[in-house]
């Protein structure tokens, strides 16, 4: 039997199948739209200090603290300047997404999804008898954005039963949002961007399927696996 | 402005306003039929060994631990034993519903919430500005019908608005659910009761507004506020 488990919040977690990590504004947006404008790889770090010290080994440091760039970084945390990361090999540090990572504690792999490569993370998902999707939240909080996320991949992966209370919910739930783009735009998180004047992130953010990479974490990162959707 | 805040999980709380504890199975059902069939308080403790210290105080000794009641007790967590705790002192000790209650920092008031009580409830929370509903979960994993209960009586406090993004979700999510008994039977913790042969307390605990007591938390435990509904 396949199955999906949903947890809305980090929690410590093992699996022998799938950890589908999801932080939707922004940072694993950021890390499918890098990989898809050919960045090398993007390197996950807990800290600021951290993501510093990968300036000598020739890394793009990128990442923000309150939503903005920390000082001397080269980028921030924007889908939309993921084309700067071309051939890079990228250190990201976030406040949520990058902390999530750590409640792995064990998986067959690891891959980011969003709603950009929704579609090839439910191609790659299928190798998997179980699937988790890990939604990194806002602070603690359940963030929508996250758990729409999740409700509308558990949908495609219709033949996967919900072992879990939060995937049969995030599956109701999904299941009545028609307009992507409008729900994530009402969350706590978009509008807290769009108070940064990020609004574009958030719009960019809420595409559907403009990319077919799907981003494995290794140990030197994430990397591209691509054409999955295809298969 | 009147705002709602949904939390599907303990986190810890402060509100100048009101928290509603939520553990539909069964913690907070029980407390509510047991002030509905006139005990006399209902003290929430956290352990078995604090529980049993109130035996000689004359107290009923009421609680679960893997769903059945430990050696000892008087009673397990059963809302269709309440008739039992009529005019008793009883202590209560559950699995995640009083571990929730240690969450909340600071509140102006503390009720219990159930669907047995649910328009109750309702009505006492319009005294408040700010209304917290605050889920027990189970074992650090979101309940559905915690959840569920969450989202319907946010609804019912239709002119709050949703103060975060889980207040959001649950509202959309219980507006798409009509029978809220077959969406119960389908939770996790509803199928381990039925394993433990409990099958009965979860449709009790699925019933709508059969009391209109409201638990209000003292110092001394939960106590009956009646007749708020009719306000």
């Amino acid at each position: 039997m396949k199955t999906i488990k949903v947890y809305p919040l980090p929690t410590p977690l093992e699996t022998e199948g799938l950890v589908v990590l999801v932080d939707i504004l922004r940072a694993t947006s950021t890390i499918v739209a890098a990989l898809a404008e050919d960045a090398q790889l993007v390197k996950p770090v807990t800290s600021v200090e951290e993501a510093l010290l990968y300036r000598e080994k020739g890394y793009l440091i990128a990442g923000e603290r309150g939503g903005l760039p920390p000082e001397g970084f080269d980028l921030g945390n924007s889908p939309r300047e993921a084309y700067k990361m071309a051939r890079a090999k990228v250190v990201l540090t976030t406040t949520n997404g990058t902390r999530a990572l750590g409640f792995v504690k064990k998986a067959k792999a690891i891959c980011a999804g969003s709603f950009l490569n929704l579609r090839a993370v439910a191609s790659f998902a299928r190798r998997f008898e179980e699937v988790l999707i890990l939604c990194a939240g806002t602070e603690g909080e359940l963030s929508l954005e996250d758990f729409l996320f999740a409700g509308k991949l558990a949908l495609v992966l219709e033949e996967y039963v919900s072992q879990n209370d939060a995937a049969i919910v995030a599956r109701k739930y999904a299941g009545h949002v028609e307009d992507i783009s409008k729900e994530i735009f009402a969350s706590h998180h978009a509008r807290k961007l769009i108070k940064l004047g990020l609004e574009e992130d958030v719009a960019f953010c809420a595409q559907e399927n403009i990319y077919d990479v799907v981003p494995i974490l290794t140990p030197e990162g994430f990397v591209s696996l691509k054409g999955v959707a295809e298969e």
